[in-house]
């Protein structure tokens, strides 16, 4: 046996309420090592052989290529868990796992109290809780500049006639929030029920990730009144918005980095930001090249976005006041948190405490790419941009940088990083204004794209729809990525369009089972690239067949068909072409 | 390479800033099974051959049963960390590991920004601190109604005369405040610098963990003027004052248990509790037997300790009034939290802010007796009472219920569950009110006693003595050991008492080197029982060489003699005999 393999943490995501009688335990062995694992439990103050005796089974839930992961839901009268594993190797050893490690499987070592880990009381305060409109969401991304020039009048000086190039670092296109409320028929009409918005706040730039003013609508996008207009419109379709803060560093036309370069120390502003030597100099226009030769600490390495001291209580006021502005004033149902992992946690704590006070079932979304635990515990944030995960699908599906049982590795391994009311919350993009476009990725196979989009559509988490990718649009890597939205009717993909809504319509009529049901890898065959990927909650199954191989697939048709493309079926069977797949749902 | 067992956790016990620049790192691996750990590291935004081809050298520093432990303090000059191991097998293979996990050690997967694991920015605020006077402190730990009996005016009815029997749980023989302000002279000649009382609030009890009224001091026990003038003659000799909170439930003769009894639903008191079903039934004097007859949450199972609703934000207001009140109208400096585990961590963040917000540098000690990772993030406790350490101590020394090996191997792992400055704030005890006395334990024999004490005061952590265990008092579990002290000098084991003060010397003489050095098991061999336990700090060493066998023990002498027992010296030969120690100091 494995054992020094063998792994838990109490009160992580091995170890959690995930309602609020309910525990959810996982435990880690290594791959195929172990044959069966059971659970021993019971309350910490009666530990006696009427429940150490008395053992319950885990089932293995999900393989990595390195390890299996055991799962358990169970409970307590007493609302209060001593609990420990036996573990039974496939070399017909067994063990006793707990709080102190490995003992032989023997009485002795079970009727020692301190030999259990321990859930000291189920603490509902504590515990992990989801805003549940999410789980239904299907989000739409949209770049302002880039969607729709509804407001000829506020556009900026040098603004370029509408989609007349591909863009450039610095153009101006004149979107703005005009162009969103005049297309919101169109987004309802897709289906889409959450807005995610690139900043919107002053800025100097067209991405607006440097913020002048944090309470200001940027001009050229409009103003508060037009803002609150929209939010109105949009809750009015059922349709939630969701801003971007970008809390970790300002743009450096802020009045208050300003203040900082003129008054160098003195400035009231001075301790606002990460100085480490007076004055703060820097070359506009010119990355710092390494540590050396930075006089303040910024966003990578550009002088453009000076570091925020998220410590300084006067910059936590200033922030917190801003996070509570635009869910008390405007109604907004979420904020997504540029550079999350770089603002400390003690703020982030605060910054969640603001927003539940100001109002109920708020989503917080954090960017990390890393594995985020630490900011997952239930006092941060709700989830964040999954691009760990997506990044497993595009590598195996679009980029064919890794082979699927890779694939499926890393989605499983991601999947345990998180507790199970986390992974519903996570926010799965598969292109965004930071990356080259979906059909770009797929090198313009629209199946590969129609294939891919469905996969992603039915795993754990909530999918996010990059504006454009639904009629057809491309583009490489930003700026590419960020061309104007082609309202050209003539010029859009209508079947891709038409696809896209049907797609989204069966994320969100199976919302429940697509976000709460259980992962369950039916078949993945690396060699002929089947993959059989089911949900499953109470008496329902979602099944995906997806056909990644270069022959055509041949498999029987259970159940009622959501969703195909490229496949064709004949009394019982089931045929699918290379790229094709097919969802149905499944009574059990 | 046993690749499964290899683990790392970012942002956790194996990844922290342990001063402002200053990140450790940890890795661990199965034991004996790498031959070499080394770090590649730099920063996240310059991902190049720079500084992945160029790694640093790690240090294996514990071992367990199962686990070696591979160490490295490092820093980042941008306060930026990505990094990532490359584990070298005892059979010759390397791999890297990172983020994704294990990877075959080539450049195209060092290349890739994601697999490493992250230190997004060195964050002060988050940083796990340190109230510097702790590792300092030696604690004399004095449950009052058993320690002196100052003043006989405000003796509970039918209390016994001082000592006149052991005690049996109803006991009551007059110990008081004025009692232990009478004898602080005895307390500062033995060199204690911290008192750590049980309970001392209003309570029906000897004991006081069932409080009444926690803004008041028991009348037996003394007033508020009494206690204020008893912290500060602490304070003038140098002795830091802790007292017990007992913050998880209430005694149910208090006023608000006591209007839930008699209000039931309607008691404005009603949601202080967790009442199951009203009215809260129970018979006096009985424990419920089992869930099904809890009528509402108790401490245990005992109805005289109504668990507390500390989610519950009147709870709350008046439990952090009550931390707060201890620490700003008497100067008390900590705070020890009775059944800690059972209280909710949003509860306990809120209190460690109450805490720090009235005075600087105070510290938190809860009772957590199984792993307490969760609580120990920087943002709650210091530390926790370290039961599971001197438990494995106490299992080897005097029990005798695990060998030498495990001994090690155990106390390594506690030491690898906790960041390095926890380690050093944790609250070593072999015995309390909660446990036989350790002379009991050793069965009277008072060599093995003073060998066990003396291994345990080089331990990190900081070392707590129970009150009278230096003159030689005996006592088998609650309630034997909480017997009335000696005072009687006739009846005091003065040997052990000179003993005792030899060692709080010796512990406080080298606090730094034995509060932050690193921990060297020099020497450990079962079969004969020698253990040469040492602490590096700069240039250097203090060495503990402990005979635990049946035999002599010959060894050298290196360094100046500290401290001994059972030992003779001929010229460098060093003899030692069973149960007999030598502690030497080493200059490098």
């Amino acid at each position: 046996m494995n054992t020094p393999a063998i792994y838990h943490r109490p009160e992580s995501e091995f170890a959690y309420l995930y309602d609020a009688d309910t525990l959810h335990l996982r435990l880690r062995t290594a791959k195929d090592d172990i044959a069966k694992v059971s659970l021993l439990a019971g309350d910490p103050y009666q530990v006696d052989k009427k429940w150490y005796e008395k053992s319950q089974p885990m089932k293995k839930i999900l393989s990595t290529d390195l390890y299996d992961y055991w799962f358990i839901a169970t409970t307590s009268l007493t609302k209060r868990l001593s609990y420990g594993f036996v573990v039974e190797g496939v070399d017909g050893l067994q063990a006793f796992y707990g709080d102190h490690g490995i003992y032989p499987y023997e009485t002795k070592y079970l009727a020692m109290p301190n030999n259990y880990f321990r859930m000291p009381y189920f603490q509902e305060i504590d515990r992990f809780k989801t805003p549940n409109w999410v789980k239904e969401t299907v989000w739409y991304q949209i770049f302002p500049e880039r969607f729709a020039n509804g407001d000829p009048s506020n556009d900026p000086k040098g603004t370029l006639p509408w989609g007349s190039r591909d863009p450039e670092r610095q153009d101006f296109f004149g979107g703005d929030l005009q162009g969103v409320l005049d297309h919101l028929d169109y987004i309802e009409d897709l289906g889409i029920n959450g807005l995610y918005f690139c900043p919107i706040f002053e800025a100097e730039s067209n991405h607006k990730y440097d913020t002048i003013d944090y309470l200001k609508i940027d001009p050229a996008f409009g103003d508060g009144a037009l803002f609150k207009k929209l939010v109105k419109e949009c809750h009015q379709r059922g349709i939630k918005v969701m801003l971007d803060a970008v809390f970790n560093h300002m743009g450096d036309t802020s009045p208050q980095w300003q203040d900082v370069l003129k008054n160098g120390e003195k400035s009231k502003y001075a301790d606002w930001f990460y100085v480490r030597e007076f004055p703060a100099t820097y070359t506009p226009g010119k990355d710092f090249e390494d540590a050396n030769d930075l006089t303040y600490d910024v966003f990578a390495f550009t002088p453009h976005m000076p570091k925020l001291n998220t410590a300084n209580p006067e910059v936590q006021a200033h922030l917190l006041n801003i996070a509570k502005f635009w869910i008390e004033e405007y109604d907004i149902d979420a904020w997504r948190l540029d550079v999350a992992n770089e603002v400390d946690h003690a703020f982030w704590k605060k910054f969640r405490q603001t927003c539940d006070a100001a109002k109920d079932d708020f989503y917080i979304l954090g960017e990390i790419w890393h594995s985020s635990q630490s900011w997952l515990q239930g006092d941060e944030f709700h989830a964040v941009m999954n691009y760990a995960y997506t990044d497993a699908i595009l590598g195996y599906f679009v980029k064919e940088e890794i082979g699927l049982t890779k694939m499926v590795s890393e989605i499983n391994n991601q999947l345990m990083l998180y507790r199970d009311q986390t992974n519903q919350m996570q926010f799965n993009v598969l292109d965004s204004h930071d990356t080259a476009r979906l059909l770009t990725e797929t090198k313009e196979e629209k199946d590969l794209m129609k294939q891919v989009m469905a996969f992603t559509y039915i795993q754990p988490g909530v999918p996010c729809l990059y504006y454009g990718d639904e009629i057809g649009m491309t583009g490489a890597n930003d700026p590419d990525c960020r061309k104007c939205m082609v309202w050209d009717t003539k010029k859009q993909d209508h079947a891709l369009l038409d696809f896209t809504k049907k797609l989204i319509a069966t994320r969100k009529n199976n919302a429940k089972i697509l976000s709460e049901g259980a992962v369950h890898w039916k078949q993945v065959q690396a060699d002929s690239g089947t993959i059989i990927f089911e949900r499953h909650l109470d008496n329902q199954i979602i099944r995906g067949v997806f056909n990644t191989g270069e022959a055509p697939l041949v498999t029987s048709l259970p159940g009622e068909v959501l969703l195909e493309n490229l496949s064709t079926q004949t009394k019982e069977q089931l045929t699918i072409a290379p790229k094709g797949f097919v969802l149905t749902r499944i009574e059990k």
